[in-house]
């Protein structure tokens, strides 16, 4: 097909970065794998959305022509990351061998992370737009997009200085450290005019000063939380409820969670926002409060595999109580790597289209959909396509 | 809203009949039942989505009003049924005295049903569309839709009077038993001018000769096989794993059925249909073949209840290897009996307009949509709700 | 068998009281509702231990013959908490109006119970000691069993006092309160000369000062926590694996708890003590501690039903890992009532063989064992069963 | 440990050859494997039973002692099976390379096997006899213990021959070919003096001829069937239940499996054993027969590995319906192979110890242990523990 093909070609024609936060991480290392073996055919693009051909129309970057980057606050070389998700089962055997190089060449543009412990923020932004542009340059990218993979950071303190630009700017320039580190990295990204996505629970670009700061500088974000797992099951079981007209009257979610992820969530401070966004769709598409709650254990026997239990009571005709449950037994690296590359694509395309500030089309990748979006999955996926093969207008 | 109190009184003045094929079964009598309750202000229409907002503005019949009778081989009157359901926990204590009366009105309208040893399958034809007139004209009734909620039947022998009204009117005439009884009923129902519905996985209308017969006679009809368990969660999660471009490998269904229905479907040969009807939605979700395939149990001690213990492998990124598993702890008779006033008030409704031959738009109902119908349940709901609200053209 | 009739009758002539510290709650209703249901040949023993052929021979008092008191600070008296358990399903319909002369009679032997809040346990305890003889005497019985099944404390903060009985009599003569109420209960019951059981984890009799006490008494007392539910499953699976020689790697139970014990085990100080005495099981049959935990969510809806879910990963031959998960749907009370009827009457049977002090033998009722006694459940019951039909010694 | 280490080299000193049927199956495969690795120190020896201390007194051949071989009709030479297994995650990456000589020597010493359509079983029972007689002397064997693991077949059909040493002898002579082909290797294990293990639920030496003759060669037999997944866990599940007088009124087994075996039980007529074997244990466990069943569905997709989901409906205090299910993902090889090198050791201790016939006190291993033997696990271990070190008398 004539219009197909020049579709890819345009798509392909951009080259385009993606600059993981967290780029050592589970999610990121698989992720790049992933891209080298898909893009070359060594491996099918299954988990990719953006692959599906509801999609095939739409300009986007080529998944071989990605070109990574990113922050880190590990050392762990790429390809030992990748040898260890391999010993993990989440990479299979050989794979990690077949992309060594692919693996090698994104090491190289991995720079050391900004810290909660850094206590000049302007400085700290500085340095990451710095980076992100000397990656932009070296590359030769018409754009990078941001995503923020890196592990989950307890929620922040409110601060009169998160509300404008203008007063954000001022309270960095007094060498006040009010930014969580993830809103580090999304001030950064915006100032460098690149789209920042949160594929993390975390804070990011949440706050009214940097959203504010996306419309000035023209460039989209999105987010929040990357929909997996025991979410992504709840975001078509609750409207299956609802459609029936079946009463949920309890919901009760049990996380079982190893790995690096599972380490940082076992700090019930860290948890609070994940479960915060995991809670959500229920309520939104319930439409009254449920019993229950999400619950998060770590277990680090589970590696890089996680286990979610949820037991649900709902009632049915004439009052009688029914029970649904169901086990869900992911690799959660298998699951997010390729929603951040179909997130880095369909970013690259906004960016390309002049979107900016919050793109709530996108709310079929996230736990927690930023502008308050439609929370079933079907609806969901509707909006996403319909938005992705819309006119190429600017906003 | 003026609108709305219009179209519930519309809807109101249809006095409706709804008679029941397997009338003194437990869907039946829970329906039967439920009605009173509801109609009554007794209990909440949880269950019931024809009560949902979306449906404000639809003239449908009132639940209060809808006239009760049906057909079937069984002797147990309608109250001892309904006692019967109370001590299996399908009815609540109490709910079975205050609707008596209802209950013995109904069970003054039930006749005697078909059987599957009656030769004379004209002469039984004529019967069933004599009971009907009569319940009609007794009622003083605008209309009576017909649902069939009576024992699973085998899979039919095919035979070439089944294509044609013609070739099946000159069989029975010439005294051959060829039609299966839902079959009769479905036929009896078109040549007295009745909506038909089929809530089993039975035969009933689905034979060329009778689908014409319905256009010929200017009545709606749809089936097959009430979508209230495992099959709707299925007609949920198969999307999203195809939404997420996860490939599901295999899907292996096990249903755990006591009560009266448990006890036909222990009989491979009836379950046949079921099994086959709960299969289909897969293959089509999914585009491909999936291996598995559901097996039916009976187990009497779990009575009026079920339990359905799914399991799913999938890949994901990379080929990875995931799990997913869920048990299903329903009592089909609350989940199914709502649906049946459901579909008589929207078949009524289809009727008042004029529709005639399989109406798709009730998909959502069902396991096994006629005419190939959506099967995942958000567009299946989202075309009923256009539908219902859709202007009052005949078709 | 004249052997054993001789033996029945031997039991029956005992008239033993049993003294449930708690006695309104849903553990307590239903075992008095039980022990006349049961007594009267209403219903059959299910679940009761001791009517178990194994100890047709054991000369225990009979089911009927038992006599029922307590303390407890609710209000509400048993007829009415009875009706709630049979709203909730713990309880047939009818058998509360069958059985309300036995409640009422029971009901009138309440008497206040002490709070947290009581300042002089000195004079706490003498109220208690004298609620406990006047029972014995009025009832005209033989002995009296104090079983505690009030709601669960939080663990007690150490006291030097709790040390000896010469320690604590003087720390309460001075004013000072330094026991939890449950160890209130204990004390009093042993200066009166009733054997004590702890179903709860409580502190109950579980302090050195506490112990001593009972041996200069002469009285038994037994604990801790009735083992109903999930950790009575891991007292069977937990030696399978040990036995096949497979290795647990993790072990994680969540339980989900509605009614009054749900919403005590919802504060964490409270749940503590349970938490712990369910993950002993686990360290000590597998011979090293297991990662995973147990954790406790309290979901109202759920009411006096518990459904807990534990998953479990070993790893078998060449370190293959492999997962186990259950789920156990049960109804508390209707598993504890039994089995405080069974300790009651054995209890009276080791008081009338004049032991003195914990006894290990019990085991097998319990989540947290006095004495350190195994914790794998056969060996348990041959140890019961041994003992039950051992020689009618004194210690 | 003086003793101790006499001991063991009294056992390692018997050179013990394991004769597999079934040689290149994945269970033995597995065995071979793991023998090797374990024997070497490569890999602990999680899942041998008869590694525990409570054998460790007791003299039995060297895990790494042990010599193999077999037959087989299947062509594919271990080592390639090995790197299937290893593929399928039974074996680690890196260990069939470790054992690869060990793998050459085995399968060099398979020959092909007896098949069904074998019309001359006195030649094929000859065959046999000489293959294991020239394994012996080519091995320098003490002895040879023959364990069929080669797939499942169908029960056979009665024949009088079946009875008698004597009129098995005649049928064969005559050319009838009565026996079931596990049946042919059974005889021709006796014959050549080797103890007989039936790790399957095939016919084997359950025939009273084959009993008869094994008491007049002199030799033990064991069986049937390995109890690696589903019923290891009824055997002490089912016992639970009856120690606390629970009545068990359900109980549903549904087995999803993939693998060679998986395809074997597909075939109806060959899963008759199994389900037969597979359901005794809760009718002797409970003392009644109980509702539900075990279902056998072949998921290839599983590969290896097999999924079991048992749903148990049980009733408690007055009537209380309760539900436990469980959930069990085992590698079936990976539970199996450990059992049949701890059984082809223990067999040769009984074989060294003189006994013959039917060894009861190995039913710890089977599902449908001989001889009428305990079903509670626990029962089973402690009998099997203290026969290993029981006194070396001669029966
Ligand atoms: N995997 C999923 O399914 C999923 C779904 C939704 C969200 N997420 C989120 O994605 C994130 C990554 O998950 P993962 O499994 O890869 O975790 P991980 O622990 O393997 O990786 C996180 C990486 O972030 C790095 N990091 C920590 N602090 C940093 C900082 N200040 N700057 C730069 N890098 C820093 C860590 O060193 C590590 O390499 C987590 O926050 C997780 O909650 C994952
Ligand atoms: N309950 C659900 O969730 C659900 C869902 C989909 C379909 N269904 C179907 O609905 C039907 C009814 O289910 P149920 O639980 O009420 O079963 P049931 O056994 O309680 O009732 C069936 C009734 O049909 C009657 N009957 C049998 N043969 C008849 C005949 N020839 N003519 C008239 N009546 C006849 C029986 O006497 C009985 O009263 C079944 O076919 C079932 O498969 C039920
Ligand atoms: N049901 C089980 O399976 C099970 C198993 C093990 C242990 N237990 C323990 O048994 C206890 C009772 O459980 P339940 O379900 O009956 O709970 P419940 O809440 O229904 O009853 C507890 C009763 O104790 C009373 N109480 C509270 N404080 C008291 C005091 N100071 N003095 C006297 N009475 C007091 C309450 O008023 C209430 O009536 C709990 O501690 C529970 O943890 C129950
Ligand atoms: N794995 C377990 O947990 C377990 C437990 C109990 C019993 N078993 C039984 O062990 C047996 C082996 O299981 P598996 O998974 O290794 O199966 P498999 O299919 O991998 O191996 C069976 C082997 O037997 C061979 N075979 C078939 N017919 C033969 C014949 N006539 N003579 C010699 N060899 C023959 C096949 O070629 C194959 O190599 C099965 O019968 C199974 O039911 C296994
Ligand atoms: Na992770
Ligand atoms: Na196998």
């Amino acid at each position: 097909m004539d219009a197909s093909l020049g579709a890819q070609e345009a798509g392909a024609a951009m080259r385009t970065g993606i600059w993981l936060v967290g780029a050592r991480g589970s999610v990121a290392t698989t992720a790049v794998v992933g891209a080298a073996a898909v893009g070359t055919g060594a491996a099918p693009p299954t988990g990719c959305v953006s692959e599906h051909d509801d999609f095939r129309e739409v300009a986007l970057p080529g998944l071989g022509e990605l070109v990574f980057g990113g922050h880190d606050v590990a050392r762990t070389p790429l390809p030992k990351r990748a040898e260890q998700l391999m010993e993990a089962g989440v990479i299979p055997h050989g794979l990690a061998d077949l992309v060594r190089e692919d693996l090698v060449r994104a090491d190289a543009e991995i720079r050391p992370g900004v810290t909660a412990e850094a206590e000049d923020q302007a400085a700290a932004v500085a340095t990451v737009v710095a980076d992100l542009e000397e990656f932009k340059r070296r590359g030769n990218l018409e754009r990078v997009v941001v995503v923020n993979v890196s592990s989950t950071e307890p929620p922040p303190t409110a601060h009169p200085a998160h509300s404008t630009v203008r007063a954000l700017r001022r309270a960095l320039a007094s060498g006040e450290p009010v930014l969580p580190v993830s809103s580090v990295y999304a001030m950064a990204a915006f100032l460098a005019g690149c789209p920042y996505v949160d594929f993390t629970p975390s804070c990011g670009a949440r706050l009214p000063a940097l959203v504010e700061l996306a419309h000035e500088r023209g460039v989209p974000c999105a987010g929040s939380d990357g929909k997996t797992g025991e979410t992504l099951v709840k975001s078509v079981l609750a409207p299956m409820f609802a459609r029936r007209a079946l009463r949920v009257r309890s919901w009760s979610g049990t996380n079982l969670l190893g790995g690096g992820d599972g380490a940082a969530l076992a700090d019930p401070a860290r948890a609070a926002g994940k479960v915060d966004s995991k809670a959500r769709v229920l309520a939104e598409v319930l439409g009254e409060p449920v019993e229950g709650g999400v619950h998060i254990h770590h277990v680090p026997d589970l590696g890089e595999w996680k286990t979610a239990w949820d037991h649900i009571t709902f009632e049915g005709f004439l009052g009688t109580r029914m029970t649904m449950q169901f086990t869900w037994q992911g690799c959660d690296s298998s699951l997010a790597a390729p929603l951040v590359l179909d997130l880095a694509r369909l970013m690259a395309l906004a960016h390309s289209r002049g979107v900016h500030g919050p793109v709530p089309e996108l709310a079929f990748f996230f736990k927690d959909p930023v502008a308050g979006g439609e929370h079933a999955l079907e609806q969901q996926y509707a909006q996403l396509v319909r938005w992705a093969n819309g006119p190429r207008v600017t906003q």
